[in-house]
Protein backbone atom coordinates (compact mmCIF):
# COMPACT_ATOMS: atom_id res chain seq x y z
CA UNK A 1 0.00 0.00 0.00
CA UNK A 2 1.36 3.54 -0.89
CA UNK A 3 1.58 5.43 2.38
CA UNK A 4 2.94 8.86 1.30
CA UNK A 5 4.89 11.24 -0.77
CA UNK A 6 8.58 9.76 -0.18
CA UNK A 7 10.24 12.47 -2.34
CA UNK A 8 9.80 14.60 -5.39
CA UNK A 9 12.67 14.35 -7.83
CA UNK A 10 14.01 17.06 -10.01
CA UNK A 11 16.78 17.26 -12.60
CA UNK A 12 19.30 20.24 -12.28
CA UNK A 13 22.09 20.88 -14.59
CA UNK A 14 24.64 20.89 -11.40
CA UNK A 15 24.12 20.01 -8.10
CA UNK A 16 25.35 23.12 -6.47
CA UNK A 17 23.55 25.55 -8.45
CA UNK A 18 20.31 23.52 -7.55
CA UNK A 19 21.35 23.78 -4.00
CA UNK A 20 21.45 27.55 -4.03
CA UNK A 21 17.86 27.68 -5.19
CA UNK A 22 16.28 24.83 -2.93
CA UNK A 23 18.63 24.85 -0.23
CA UNK A 24 19.52 28.23 0.17
CA UNK A 25 16.62 30.56 -1.54
CA UNK A 26 13.83 28.11 0.10
CA UNK A 27 15.35 27.01 3.22
CA UNK A 28 14.45 23.49 2.91
CA UNK A 29 17.10 21.17 4.52
CA UNK A 30 20.25 19.81 3.47
CA UNK A 31 20.29 16.03 4.24
CA UNK A 32 23.11 14.19 2.41
CA UNK A 33 24.30 13.77 -0.82
CA UNK A 34 25.78 11.13 -2.47
CA UNK A 35 27.20 9.65 -6.52
CA UNK A 36 24.92 6.63 -7.53
CA UNK A 37 27.19 5.39 -10.06
CA UNK A 38 25.19 2.71 -11.38
CA UNK A 39 22.12 5.28 -11.97
CA UNK A 40 24.90 7.59 -13.77
CA UNK A 41 23.56 10.81 -11.19
CA UNK A 42 24.98 12.68 -8.46
CA UNK A 43 21.86 13.67 -6.14
CA UNK A 44 20.89 15.22 -2.89
CA UNK A 45 18.50 14.85 -0.83
CA UNK A 46 16.63 18.25 1.13
CA UNK A 47 14.10 17.86 3.68
CA UNK A 48 10.22 18.67 3.21
CA UNK A 49 8.35 18.19 6.07
CA UNK A 50 8.93 14.45 5.95
CA UNK A 51 8.76 13.88 2.79
CA UNK A 52 11.86 15.01 0.14
CA UNK A 53 12.91 17.06 -2.97
CA UNK A 54 16.04 14.94 -4.52
CA UNK A 55 18.43 16.84 -6.66
CA UNK A 56 19.76 14.79 -9.06
CA UNK A 57 22.60 15.84 -11.61
CA UNK A 58 23.45 13.73 -14.48
CA UNK A 59 27.18 12.60 -15.23
CA UNK A 60 26.64 11.35 -18.49
CA UNK A 61 24.19 13.02 -21.45
CA UNK A 62 23.34 9.22 -22.76
CA UNK A 63 21.19 8.26 -19.48
CA UNK A 64 17.79 8.88 -18.42
CA UNK A 65 18.65 11.79 -16.77
CA UNK A 66 20.98 13.20 -19.29
CA UNK A 67 18.64 12.82 -22.20
CA UNK A 68 15.62 14.78 -19.62
CA UNK A 69 18.21 17.54 -18.67
CA UNK A 70 19.17 17.80 -22.58
CA UNK A 71 15.29 17.82 -23.81
CA UNK A 72 13.84 20.46 -21.13
CA UNK A 73 16.86 21.82 -19.00
CA UNK A 74 15.62 20.27 -16.04
CA UNK A 75 12.43 20.21 -14.26
CA UNK A 76 10.55 17.85 -12.57
CA UNK A 77 11.58 14.66 -13.45
CA UNK A 78 9.16 11.96 -10.56
CA UNK A 79 7.21 11.35 -7.77
CA UNK A 80 8.18 8.54 -5.40
CA UNK A 81 5.49 7.06 -3.37
CA UNK A 82 6.38 5.40 -0.01
CA UNK A 83 5.18 1.91 0.49
CA UNK A 84 5.53 -0.55 3.02
CA UNK A 85 5.85 -3.67 0.30
CA UNK A 86 7.49 -2.55 -2.72
CA UNK A 87 6.96 -6.35 -4.34
CA UNK A 88 3.52 -6.65 -3.60
CA UNK A 89 2.54 -3.67 -4.78
CA UNK A 90 4.28 -4.12 -8.25
CA UNK A 91 2.30 -6.80 -8.33
CA UNK A 92 -0.44 -5.77 -7.60
CA UNK A 93 0.03 -3.13 -11.03
CA UNK A 94 1.53 -5.05 -13.13
CA UNK A 95 -2.34 -7.00 -12.59
CA UNK A 96 -4.18 -3.73 -13.20
CA UNK A 97 -1.96 -3.64 -16.26
CA UNK A 98 0.16 -0.46 -15.21
CA UNK A 99 3.35 -1.50 -17.40
CA UNK A 100 6.69 -1.05 -15.32
CA UNK A 101 10.62 -0.06 -16.09
CA UNK A 102 11.54 -1.91 -13.59
CA UNK A 103 10.20 -5.87 -13.58
CA UNK A 104 11.54 -6.39 -9.76
CA UNK A 105 12.38 -4.01 -6.96
CA UNK A 106 15.84 -2.96 -7.14
CA UNK A 107 18.01 -0.81 -4.38
CA UNK A 108 18.25 2.94 -4.83
CA UNK A 109 19.02 5.78 -2.77
CA UNK A 110 15.74 5.18 -1.22
CA UNK A 111 15.95 1.93 -0.23
CA UNK A 112 13.96 -1.27 -2.44
CA UNK A 113 12.74 0.78 -5.37
CA UNK A 114 11.13 0.20 -8.39
CA UNK A 115 9.75 2.56 -11.19
CA UNK A 116 6.47 2.42 -13.22
CA UNK A 117 6.30 3.37 -17.24
CA UNK A 118 5.58 6.58 -17.71
CA UNK A 119 3.41 5.36 -20.69
CA UNK A 120 1.07 3.99 -17.71
CA UNK A 121 0.46 7.25 -16.67
CA UNK A 122 0.33 9.66 -18.96
CA UNK A 123 3.55 11.00 -18.79
CA UNK A 124 4.31 10.68 -15.18
CA UNK A 125 7.14 8.82 -13.82
CA UNK A 126 6.14 7.35 -10.79
CA UNK A 127 8.65 5.38 -8.39
CA UNK A 128 7.47 3.06 -5.58
CA UNK A 129 9.97 3.23 -2.83
CA UNK A 130 10.51 0.93 0.42
CA UNK A 131 12.87 2.49 2.95
CA UNK A 132 15.42 0.48 4.50
CA UNK A 133 17.05 0.06 7.67
CA UNK A 134 20.37 0.83 7.20
CA UNK B 1 8.56 29.03 6.69
CA UNK B 2 8.32 26.37 4.36
CA UNK B 3 6.98 22.91 5.95
CA UNK B 4 5.98 20.38 3.91
CA UNK B 5 5.06 19.36 0.41
CA UNK B 6 1.35 20.21 0.14
CA UNK B 7 0.77 18.68 -3.27
CA UNK B 8 2.13 17.46 -6.70
CA UNK B 9 0.29 18.97 -9.33
CA UNK B 10 -0.47 16.48 -12.43
CA UNK B 11 -1.66 18.24 -15.78
CA UNK B 12 -4.16 15.40 -17.11
CA UNK B 13 -6.30 15.39 -20.58
CA UNK B 14 -9.33 14.21 -18.99
CA UNK B 15 -10.03 13.83 -15.24
CA UNK B 16 -12.13 10.69 -15.08
CA UNK B 17 -9.21 9.25 -16.86
CA UNK B 18 -6.87 10.66 -14.56
CA UNK B 19 -8.34 9.30 -11.75
CA UNK B 20 -8.64 5.91 -13.21
CA UNK B 21 -5.21 5.68 -13.44
CA UNK B 22 -4.14 7.96 -9.41
CA UNK B 23 -7.81 6.83 -7.88
CA UNK B 24 -7.93 3.16 -8.85
CA UNK B 25 -4.99 1.85 -9.76
CA UNK B 26 -2.77 3.68 -7.44
CA UNK B 27 -5.54 3.56 -4.43
CA UNK B 28 -4.84 7.14 -3.84
CA UNK B 29 -7.90 8.48 -1.73
CA UNK B 30 -10.18 10.92 -3.55
CA UNK B 31 -10.73 13.96 -1.73
CA UNK B 32 -12.59 16.43 -3.65
CA UNK B 33 -13.11 17.70 -6.96
CA UNK B 34 -13.74 21.54 -8.31
CA UNK B 35 -14.16 23.43 -11.78
CA UNK B 36 -11.93 26.59 -10.49
CA UNK B 37 -13.36 29.23 -13.25
CA UNK B 38 -10.95 32.33 -12.70
CA UNK B 39 -7.88 29.35 -13.05
CA UNK B 40 -9.90 27.78 -16.23
CA UNK B 41 -9.34 24.22 -14.46
CA UNK B 42 -11.15 21.42 -13.36
CA UNK B 43 -9.10 19.60 -10.55
CA UNK B 44 -9.36 16.80 -8.07
CA UNK B 45 -7.28 16.22 -4.81
CA UNK B 46 -6.22 12.41 -3.66
CA UNK B 47 -4.57 11.71 -0.90
CA UNK B 48 -1.22 10.10 -0.26
CA UNK B 49 -0.21 10.45 3.45
CA UNK B 50 -1.11 13.53 4.26
CA UNK B 51 0.44 15.39 0.99
CA UNK B 52 -1.73 14.97 -1.90
CA UNK B 53 -2.09 14.75 -5.66
CA UNK B 54 -3.58 17.69 -7.57
CA UNK B 55 -5.16 16.64 -10.91
CA UNK B 56 -5.71 19.23 -13.44
CA UNK B 57 -7.62 19.28 -16.39
CA UNK B 58 -7.61 22.60 -18.62
CA UNK B 59 -10.91 24.21 -19.33
CA UNK B 60 -9.39 26.11 -22.43
CA UNK B 61 -6.08 25.51 -24.77
CA UNK B 62 -5.27 29.11 -24.19
CA UNK B 63 -4.31 29.12 -20.03
CA UNK B 64 -1.24 27.70 -18.70
CA UNK B 65 -2.21 24.40 -18.03
CA UNK B 66 -3.78 24.21 -21.85
CA UNK B 67 -0.47 25.17 -22.99
CA UNK B 68 1.00 22.54 -20.92
CA UNK B 69 -0.70 20.00 -21.89
CA UNK B 70 -0.70 20.73 -25.85
CA UNK B 71 3.04 20.71 -25.82
CA UNK B 72 3.71 17.49 -23.30
CA UNK B 73 0.88 15.48 -23.20
CA UNK B 74 0.29 16.16 -19.75
CA UNK B 75 2.48 15.10 -16.64
CA UNK B 76 4.54 16.51 -13.34
CA UNK B 77 3.23 20.54 -13.70
CA UNK B 78 4.39 21.70 -10.43
CA UNK B 79 4.81 20.83 -6.73
CA UNK B 80 3.68 23.09 -3.81
CA UNK B 81 5.02 23.29 -0.64
CA UNK B 82 2.64 24.80 2.87
CA UNK B 83 3.60 27.85 4.36
CA UNK B 84 2.88 29.38 7.62
CA UNK B 85 2.97 32.70 6.32
CA UNK B 86 2.75 33.11 2.60
CA UNK B 87 2.77 36.58 2.28
CA UNK B 88 6.58 36.56 4.72
CA UNK B 89 7.65 34.01 2.15
CA UNK B 90 7.21 35.70 -0.66
CA UNK B 91 8.64 38.72 0.72
CA UNK B 92 11.49 36.68 1.88
CA UNK B 93 11.57 35.19 -1.60
CA UNK B 94 11.39 38.66 -3.43
CA UNK B 95 14.61 39.56 -1.03
CA UNK B 96 16.72 36.66 -2.18
CA UNK B 97 16.06 37.79 -6.09
CA UNK B 98 13.38 35.09 -6.89
CA UNK B 99 11.14 36.31 -9.57
CA UNK B 100 7.88 35.90 -8.64
CA UNK B 101 4.44 35.02 -11.06
CA UNK B 102 2.01 36.21 -8.40
CA UNK B 103 3.22 39.88 -6.51
CA UNK B 104 0.77 38.87 -3.60
CA UNK B 105 -1.31 36.10 -2.19
CA UNK B 106 -4.32 35.15 -4.31
CA UNK B 107 -6.95 32.48 -3.11
CA UNK B 108 -6.36 29.40 -4.63
CA UNK B 109 -8.05 25.54 -4.17
CA UNK B 110 -5.10 25.22 -1.76
CA UNK B 111 -5.77 28.44 0.67
CA UNK B 112 -4.04 31.68 -0.17
CA UNK B 113 -1.52 30.76 -2.24
CA UNK B 114 1.38 32.30 -5.32
CA UNK B 115 3.78 30.96 -8.18
CA UNK B 116 7.42 31.62 -7.97
CA UNK B 117 8.49 31.87 -11.42
CA UNK B 118 10.05 28.89 -13.11
CA UNK B 119 12.64 30.66 -14.59
CA UNK B 120 13.97 31.49 -11.30
CA UNK B 121 14.08 28.03 -10.41
CA UNK B 122 15.32 26.42 -13.37
CA UNK B 123 12.16 25.10 -14.73
CA UNK B 124 10.04 23.88 -11.74
CA UNK B 125 6.86 25.72 -11.31
CA UNK B 126 6.78 26.09 -7.18
CA UNK B 127 3.94 26.86 -5.62
CA UNK B 128 3.71 28.60 -1.78
CA UNK B 129 0.25 27.88 0.24
CA UNK B 130 -1.21 28.92 3.67
CA UNK B 131 -4.38 26.67 4.11
CA UNK B 132 -7.41 28.35 4.82
CA UNK B 133 -9.80 27.41 7.85
CA UNK B 134 -13.07 26.63 6.07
Amino acid sequence: MLKRIHHVGVVVPNLEEGLRFWRDCLGLEFKKSATIADQGVRAALLDAGGSEIELLEPLSPDNGVGKFLARRGGGLHHVCFESDAVSADIEEARIKGIQLIDQKPRKGLAGMICFLHPKATRGVLVEYAEPIEE
